[in-house]
């Protein structure tokens, strides 16, 4: 149940919400992120680019529209399609593989024939869900926005992938950046699809915000050091219906995984969604099926959570191959190799492919929490959208005074002030965004300068010394110090 | 001569370069951000983020495509056009507004009939520049990019402005985020329009960053108590072919600005460019007169800065009325009035429209210096896409583990460390990059623990002892202590 209540919290909160929501025709699929969920995602965004920083990843910021040319090599002009079918009275339009998927209860391999799912919609007797009326002949829709540049109209898509432009950039910032392989690169940014059928807010977009990491290695090359910090990291991977964990170090003897540079990115995937606040025991790597893997994927693997909406797939983890480099370098006549050492190589890529915007509904699916009568996201301070609240118990007796005084040692932290409406309600509103630890000025912190530090989660109270704040909160909002372990300090 | 120098460190360095440049055959108009820029892009959000925060402004961030009847209502439908003309001979399209002015010298006014055109083309013989042909008729051409969405190709497009989601979405985040009037909104995030001409790489793309502060306030409030701060700053007006500075309080006691809210948004965004970098004397706000206006606008500047390029506009400040509330309320027919204290007040709004990638192009052609050999970014601290270089004089004798000693107390500082090639090529390599200090670890070093550290700018060197770099480094980047007092200080 938490999935209404996070859109009910969201647009209460201003947390997310429908686009153009003021025209009731406009179409599905886009949302907004307001000022909270502006502040998630760059949490998000930042903590990436910090983690990233271990491996020497750089970034790149490439446009949105592209030409067509880097989508026929790409392959998406002719593969980026769904499968689609037209009730003949209704005029209702279905994914096809869909609609099977739902009556067989079994999936549909990828990259069916037309005349194959029609055979299975004979088979199968499906009719449209609305109104029983008999389907039109498949077609293979493609889910690429195209939009005409130019006055003449030059044919261009919206970018269905960040990653596209770090293959076409790659040789490029290689060379200026005098990177030597692996080399990671990053790209945040929008992706379009023209989806059949977005639902569940944030989960399935027409619009949506990706984070591509994609890692450049020669595929000769069997050593990487990092993987160190990783060794006794427990993978959990997802097999026959449950998970079996296993250390990065085991893994890679039994070769369940092909080398130490994707263990490394393996781990650090989990790792990184881990230290977000992800509950380990949320988290499986999927290993992809032959027949699930994309068709340039050597190697792929899904990150995925348990929501409320069941498993989301957070992460997919490819091994392209020299599969985009290739197909670039062919079509558009130009070496896409690089030195590596005295070698010259065409790089291999291994992918994450992180979606951000389902990352955060997952994680506010993950952190609702209903205690008594109030609600709340129990986010980590690095994801929460705002660090601190500071309150005067009341808007008199010179506490507001009092608590201007507090702010002005706070100027490094990020803090909402307010003094409205009972403490009460003022907790219970910033439990609800997700504000790991308030503060709150009253009669008592006139006569001794203390105040209360209020931890959102447990709801407890201790009392510090006004000039101790800075120090204290440095601690708690970099978890180098819990609350509760603040609390049996002071109470000692 | 500074754009053209520019462009090669642009490229030469992955600062930014030609989108999708694999393909011969890519539009015009598209470009991407290397590793160095996506920093510098960030450094000015991340800036300008702060300084809104004095104005406690909140933040959105929303879909790039939307419905046709927000443009209907926007009126960029209808009016969001451009002039052109083909020629008949060989094809080739123009903006016949521009082909004028060229020809004239003198401005065209805006908003022409397409027989006011075509009468002037008369009068002033224009024919084709590339083949002396003779034009066809004149037509309106929108720079809008359509998108249709969904399988029945519902009529979408990409915003040509971020303002517009900041109008639809603003009277939710007014009531969720507990705002009174004024109330400040930022939009940062990509905006497209089909340029006829796109021009001079990040001056005049088809898909660029915008970053749109509205401000929304009450028409009958005369009082905007922030502005007391720059009461004694100085606008520097443009009048007559000349720069006036008057200071805003006299400004305002002139009635030249028409109320204090605006005044301070001329000064704050005058501050804004001046704290960045942008030096005050290439800087003018110019009142747009009234055929130069947008149809929407009742009060109208341009912030504008002197370049290689000419003059350059940064940020268009616009007094719109209530018009865009005005619109979507009718459109939408919704209610879009909030409450001021007791009053119900539909807003009117002041707004910044901040360019962020000619502001880019505009800072690196003004931090552009040739110093005897060597090519330099002089770029401020805060803008400085990398803050600190680590050198070990050479890669031998126990340096570079000596440099890692340091590297290691500069966790919290954002550096680069690099030890190929000789110390003089790599202090030249990331002055061209705009790295304010290098440190450099010789063989002194060793001896008594103590660095070189080197200015950018002037290239002189002092010697500090390594524990102090820490406290030395905050003070230089922030720009508490110049590195000329420091050496003062130190020689004493």
């Amino acid at each position: 149940m938490s999935y209404e209540e996070v859109l009910k919290i969201a647009a209460r909160r201003g947390i997310f919400f429908k686009s153009s929501e003021l025209y009731p025709n406009s179409p599905a699929g886009f949302w907004e992120y307001g000022p909270y969920g502006v502040r998630i995602k760059e949490n998000f965004v930042n903590f990436l680019r910090k983690k990233l920083k271990e491996v020497d990843a750089i970034e790149i910021d490439g446009a949105c529209i592209m030409p067509k040319e880097v989508f026929e090599a790409s392959s998406h002009l002719k593969n980026f399609v769904d499968p689609i079918v037209e009730c003949k009275q209704c005029k209702q339009v279905y994914r096809i593989d869909k609609l099977i998927e739902e009556k067989t209860g079994k999936p549909v391999p990828e990259r069916l024939k037309k005349e194959e799912f029609e055979k299975l919609i004979k088979r199968e007797k499906i009719r449209c869900p609305k109104c029983k009326g008999q389907f039109s002949e498949v077609k293979f829709f493609n889910l690429m926005f195209r939009v005409d540049v130019g006055v003449k109209g030059q044919e261009c898509y919206l970018r269905p992938e960040t990653c596209q432009a770090i293959f076409l950039d790659f040789k490029r910032v290689f060379k200026v950046m005098r990177r030597k392989l692996p080399c990671v690169v990053l790209q945040v940014g929008k992706s379009f699809r023209n989806e059949i059928s977005p639902r569940q807010s944030l989960l399935r977009m027409r619009e949506f915000y990706q984070a591509e990491v994609e890692v450049f290695f020669n595929p000769k090359t069997k050593k990487f050091p990092p993987i160190e910090k990783f060794k006794s990291f427990k993978l959990r991977f997802w097999e026959d219906g449950k998970v079996r964990e296993i250390s990065v170090e085991k893994a890679l003897k039994n070769k369940e995984v092909s080398n130490e540079l994707i263990a490394f990115f393996l781990a650090f995937i989990q790792n990184f969604y881990e230290e977000l606040g992800f509950p380990r025991e949320k988290l499986r790597l999927r290993k992809l099926k032959e027949n699930e893997k994309a068709f340039y994927a050597k190697e792929a693997w899904d990150l995925e959570v348990l929501t409320s909406l069941g498993w989301v797939e957070l992460v997919a983890c490819n091994n392209r191959g020299d599969y985009d480099l290739k197909v670039h370098s062919k079509h558009s006549g130009e070496d896409l190799e690089v030195m590596d050492g005295e070698e010259k190589v065409l790089p291999h890529v291994f992918e994450l492919s992180i979606g951000i915007d389902r990352s955060i509904l997952s994680l506010l699916d993950l952190s609702f929490k209903v205690d008594k009568s109030r609600k709340l996201l129990s986010l980590k301070p690095i994801m929460a959208p705002v660090k601190l609240c500071v309150f005067p118990l009341v808007a008199k007796d010179g506490l507001p005074e009092k608590a201007k005084e507090v702010c002005s040692l706070l100027e490094d932290f990020d803090y909402v002030y307010e003094e409205k409406d009972s403490i009460g309600r003022r907790y219970y509103r910033y439990d609800e965004i997700g504000v790991p630890f308030a503060i709150t000025i009253d009669h008592q912190s006139l006569e001794d300068d203390t105040v209360t530090l209020r931890d959102r989660d447990s709801t407890e109270q201790i009392r510090v010394k006004i000039k101790e704040l800075p120090q204290i909160l440095k601690k708690l909002l970099s978890c180098e110090v819990s609350f509760e372990e603040l609390k049996g300090k002071l109470e000692k």
